[in-house]
Parts: C-alpha cells; sequence; structure tokens
C-alpha cells in the first residue's frame, strides 16, 4: 500500500517546528506494512496545497494523508480548501456545534467564539474522523482509487487519529494479518548489528525490516505476513548482548517496573552524566517509589564529602577510573540507604583528556549487598553523545543486573 | 529570494530519521530573509527524483536546495541522476582522489576502497561546493533562471557546506544588507507573546518576523533592510520581564559564564526536576569551573538526611512548598560549600495532585550569602513538560540573580 503525505503549514518551512509528524507517521506505516513513498510541505496557500494534491495525484498513491490547518483560525484554509478541490458542499453541523459550545462553557468557562463554526461544517461528499482528543475533525474523501485522510497538525490529535482510524482502516485492507517482531539494543552501531542480522534477514524474502538509529541505540523491526518465529530466534540469538527488550518501552520504564516489583530501592552518583540518568529516571511516572535520590559528583569535593570516596583513591586511581566508579556506587547506596547504587565518572569533552584517559572515556560503577563492580567504556568526542550514551550503558548495567534476580 | 528543498532518503520516510535538516534549512533561510516555500522528501530512486525536480521547477523558484545521497554506497544514487537530469558529464578528479586516498591512508589507517570513487566525480557544466568537514563534496547546476545546490544529507556535512557557501551566496545577492534581530524569552505561551508584541512589529511593513516556540521559550526573530534600532527599544521594552538574552546562546550557556566571570559557585537541591537542571548546565563545556554537583532529593528521607530539610518544615509545610525549597536550596548551598544553592520542588504529575496542590505545582528555591527566597509556579499536567519548564524556570531565576550583581 503506497502512502502520500501532505503536510501544511508556515511554520514547518519557517523551520520554527521540527516537522516531527512526518517521521511518526512514516514510522507507524511501515510497522503496519504500508509505505510512506512521498511527503510534501506547502505553506498555508490555496494554490500551495491544489498544485501539491495534483502532484501527488499523478502517482496514483491507494492514500493521500494530510495533515494541517483544521483549527479555527484566519490562517486554518485546508478546510475550505480541501472542500473545493473535491468538490464539497459544507453542510453545517448544528449537533456538534451545540456539544462544542456546551463543552467551551463547561470546562473553559467561556462562550466560544464564532471563529470556531467553521469546525461544525461537514462535506456532503466526504466522512468525518472522529478527533477523540480535541475539537477539530477529520474528512475522508474518495478520488478514483485514492483514499484521502485530512488531520489537525497537532501532533496529540494527528497520531490519536491515526491510530483510531486510519491505521485500523489500513491494516482491515490486508487480506492477510501483518506479524511485527521489535528488538530495541543498545551498546552497537548501526553499521555492526546489520552486518550481522542482515544476511539472516535476507533469506527471509516474504519479510520486509528496517533499522532505526538514535543516540540511546538500534531499534530493528520486522514485518512480515508469515509466522515470524524462526526469525525472533535466529535474531534473538545473535543479538542477545546488546537486547534489551522485545517490547516498545524505554529501558528507563523496564528498570522503574523492575525495582517496584523486586521491592529494590535505587540512589545514583552521577559524575559525567551530571544529573542525566536521575531525569530519565523521573521522566517514568511512579519512578518516586523506587527511585530515592542521588548524588551529582561533578568536583572531587562532593565525591569525597557526599559520597565518601576516599581521598587516597583519588589522588592515586584519579577521577575517572574503575576505583572511584566503585566507591562512588558504595557511597550513594550507604549514604541514601538504597538498595543500589549506582554511578558514572568520564571524561565528556570535547577537552580534558590525556593519552592514558581519553575523551569518551567512562566508568559505571554498580553496587548492592552483594556485590560491587565497575565497566568501561570508550565513547567517542562529542560531549552531548558521551552524556547520552553514558546514561544508556549505565541504565543498560543496572537492568542486566535486575533481570539476573529474575532468574534466578 | 523564493527557496524550494527537496530532501532524499528512504530513512527518511520510514520515519528511521527526524528530518531536522529542513526544519534548520528552513530557519536559516528565513533569518537572511530568504523563503522556503516548498519542501519535499522521495525515496533514493531515479525516477522520484526526477518527477520531484521536475515538480520544483514548475514554481520557478530562484534556488532549489538538494540534500542526502551523495556518499560512497550504492543506494546514494543522488549525484548520478543530477548528473544525468542536468545533461553533465562526469569528469574524474584525479587530484582530489589522491588527497582522499591519501586521508584515508593517514587517517583511518586503511587503503581507501574504489567504492569511493564516486566522490572523485565532477560535471562538466556545474561547480563544487566544497565540503569542509567530510569527503563529499556538494553541486551546483544553473536551469535557466533557477540555482541549484545538492549537498550531502549528513547534518554536519550539510550545516558547514550551508554557512560556507549556499548562504553567503544568497546574502551576496541582495542589494541591500538584511539586519537581524533575536529577543529569547521563557516564561510566557507564544501567544500572549504575540499579543503584545505583533501590534508593534505590525507597524514596520518592511520588516518581516517570526516566532519560534520550543519547551524552553519562545524566540522572536525580526528581520529587515531598514535599521532596526527603534523596533529592538520597543520590543525589549515591552518583553523586559521575559527576555534572557539576544544573542543565540542557550541560558545554561549564559549562567556558566556568569558564574565563572564573577568567581561563583553552584549547588543544585533537585526534586521534581530529578536531575534535570543539572544535566542542562553539564551540556555545557567547561562547567565543571563553577559547578560543583547537586542532591537529587526525590525522597523526603534524602531531603532530611543530605540537605538538613527539617523533619517539621516537611510536617508543616510539605514537600511541595516554599519553605521546603528555601531550607532546600541553604542546605545544598552549605552541604557542597558553594556560593549559590538553587532548587526545585513540585508534582510533576500526572497523578499526586491535591486541590491544594494541583499537578503542575513547582517551588524553585534560591539561597547565597545574603538573600534565600523561592517562588512559585504552577505549570500544566504534562509530566515531561513540567520537568522542562521547572528547569527553565529555575534557570531563569538564577540567571535573572546574577545579573543584578553585574549591574550594582
Amino acid at each position: 500500500m503506497k502512502v502520500s503525505l501532505l503536510t501544511i503549514g508556515n511554520e514547518l518551512l519557517k523551520g520554527a517546528t521540527v516537522n516531527t509528524n512526518a517521521s511518526w507517521i512514516g514510522k507507524i506505516l511501515f510497522e503496519v506494512g504500508a509505505i510512506l513513498d512521498k511527503q510534501l510541505t506547502v505553506q498555508d496557500n490555496d494554490k500551495a496545497i491544489q498544485s501539491a494534491l495534483n502532484h501527488l495525484f499523478h502517482d496514483k498513491p491507494n492514500i493521500i494523508i494530510i495533515t494541517g490547518g483544521l483549527g479555527p483560525t484566519a490562517d486554518d484554509i485546508t478546510r475550505e480548501t480541501l472542500f473545493k478541490y473535491f468538490g464539497a458542499n459544507a453542510v453545517f453541523d448544528q449537533k456538534y456545534w451545540h456539544s462544542l459550545s456546551d463543552y467551551f462553557l463547561k470546562r473553559i468557562g467561556k462562550h466560544i467564539s464564532d471563529n470556531n463554526k467553521s469546525q461544525a461544517l461537514v462535506p456532503d461528499n466526504g466522512d468525518l474522523i472522529p478527533n477523540p482528543v480535541g475539537s477539530a475533525r477529520g474528512f475522508i474523501f474518495n478520488n478514483n482509487e485514492t483514499k484521502i485522510f485530512a488531520l489537525p497538525g497537532v501532533p496529540m490529535e494527528m497520531k490519536s487519529m491515526m491510530k483510531n482510524t486510519i491505521i485500523p482502516w489500513i491494516i482491515n485492507q490486508r487480506p492477510t494479518k501483518l506479524n511485527q517482531l521489535r528488538f530495541r539494543t543498545t551498546g552497537k552501531p548501526e553499521s555492526s548489528i546489520a552486518e550481522i542480522v542482515e544476511p539472516i534477514l535476507d533469506h527471509y524474502t516474504s519479510c520486509d525490516y528496517g533499522f532505526f538509529p538514535s543516540a540511546y541505540g538500534v531499534d530493528i523491526v520486522v514485518t512480515g505476513e508469515t509466522s515470524l518465529e524462526e526469525i525472533d530466534e535466529r535474531i534473538s540469538n545473535v543479538i542477545s548482548n546488546i537486547l534489551y527488550t522485545k517490547t516498545d518501552n524505554n529501558i528507563e520504564d523496564l528498570i522503574v517496573e523492575t525495582l517496584t516489583q523486586q521491592h529494590k530501592t535505587l540512589g545514583l552518583a552521577e559524575s559525567c552524566t551530571g544529573g542525566l540518568i536521575g531525569d530519565r529516571i523521573t521522566r517514568v511516572s511512579g519512578s518516586s517509589e523506587s527511585f530515592h535520590g542521588g548524588i551529582i559528583s561533578y568536583s572531587n569535593h562532593v565525591k569525597e564529602n557526599q559520597l565518601n570516596v576516599a581521598h587516597e583513591t583519588l589522588i592515586t586511581h584519579g577521577a575517572v577510573s574503575e576505583e572511584t566508579a566503585k566507591e562512588m556506587a558504595i557511597g550513594v547506596r550507604k549514604n541514601l540507604g538504597t538498595s543500589i547504587g549506582l554511578s558514572s565518572t568520564g571524561i565528556a569533552g570535547p577537552s580534558g583528556g590525556t593519552k592514558e584517559k581519553p575523551v569518551g572515556l567512562v566508568f559505571i560503577g554498580y553496587s548492592d549487598k552483594k556485590i560491587t563492580f565497575a565497566r568501561k567504556f570508550l565513547f567517542g568526542k562529542n560531549r552531548t553523545m558521551n552524556k547520552i550514551r553514558s546514561s544508556q550503558a549505565a541504565l543498560n548495567l543496572i537492568y542486566k543486573e535486575l533481570l539476573k534476580e529474575n532468574i534466578t
């Protein structure tokens, strides 16, 4: 199934908004076996929209998705333009207008402005797409073999309508069910993963796959109409050392869930990550049950006084060392009274490196009642990336330790 | 000057990569007075690229910028497709090939692969765009009134070539110099800012402006060929309470710079932000000179034991209160021995709110030798946004305090 996407909005072309709608739509389409073939962004301008639609129809896609310009303000001209383009008469939906007016009065405490009346207009030759989280409903038009879905550009509303209406419609069009595998990995670059995974996947000509790299790691998504069990087993085998989940979850979600299940508590001692690990853990709602807090020990002074790292350790081995990482993890566990202590210390860069301890050198320390250890990593030259990769390495390390408990 | 942008790459359409190139290009073009009129993404496929170019030429833009597909691998077909499209013969640049081979041997320690030979091909009817940070050079073609610039898709390389070649060319085309103002603000939504700023800006018909909102605040950029001094004064006046800089810098850059200048040190006591303030401060290279560290005090236990918040304060006023915020700021300043203590405590949500203390309620505390105070904020319902907005409020608060010192 071939899909074209038209995203409408001056804010996208001025760079005031990054077009995350386009990548989100591309990804979710791929996951249900549809292919985003082309994406076009134009200004809020009826001539530009018409010319864009003419161009997109030329390729005869099965679906055209349009986002943006369905709001109540003067520059929201998509509705009117589409009605004209598809020869639709606008019918005023009195019932919807009443419910919208009621909603405004009750929830916002104001009388609705007449500007919003455009949101109650319905095409006489098209269908409506309900909007579960906003007031701008979407439209469906049919043009020869192409189905046109028009959605608002507000990401939360667009996503909700995609998930509730368009994606189910696409799935429903398939003669057979599409199976999907997801592997979330961390610790190896895309090219190395491709080297070991592609030779396997290329055997199965009936399945499609994609690599989705980010600073946190690489996700592999495999889709196919036949059973994917064999692929699952073979891929899981060759990437077992870098795989952390086959679900949609982030690693911080998994850690908070597992800590809570195991009735464990966590304390952090962050040096080179500067608070990023704590930030990531506390992004998870409910993390306060197991996460007690941490010490951001950027200076040696704080490492000594708040974490009881021995002065001698810092002198002999340096702040960036296996020994210091271990003492930091022990220190935070004891001082905060948590079951686990997790630490990071490294040279984030771009300056501060030496021949023995180059930029990108990082130690992650772990300590619980039974065991204390530290692992060494060597990342790159970029400060921001080194911080992110250190946080991911730390989270991956503690998650692996937590999983051992589940096995025994 | 009208510009169209063609971004080429399957990874963009599959959603594996967010098209940040497009928004970056849109923004930098706007800043030099050019208008990105249309943006198109197609697959790495010669027919798709040709059809896209035909469509873009139809609008007669002054410039077409093309990104992606100039690398050495098999799916990098942009070079060949463009040579064919613009009727160019490929000339092998022996000199460049030698320097590229040398570079590989010296820096990467390997003989260059023959795959890279395509990167030494030059069109006989076009010009080259030097690549200061990579091996894929860009191309310039002329087609009637349209100038075509083709660049690699790697963001670092694309940006460097835009800044060094294309932007100077655009500026040079202007008969008069374009002046620019930038105002970075935080603490008010785009709509409220527009209400007070637009009536002023709309007086000056010769200037153009844009609002660039993000979770951190709203930037206002004004461009015009006439003097912008009067606008500068009038806008600065009406937004003085939310303006933090007229430069390109982030607020964390400004804080680290000012702390260093004033020989001050900073300690953080983070509850609802969970480490995010520390993460942001330590994104700045050189922050270790003034940033000593912090206490992430997610539990009350840590607030009492590591920050010396009085048990009675927590019982009487609660963890989310002006009193607790102040005691946290004092506690971290004293325990870490820094000149300034900065704290955050709040209800990030989505659960945990009460009628008296709803989700989004946040207190930011500040303490130095002379003064200790806390400010109350009420943000929204979204956990991630509440954390970001709390961190921004905290950074804005300390920056304002640091600036007072500069005045006296």
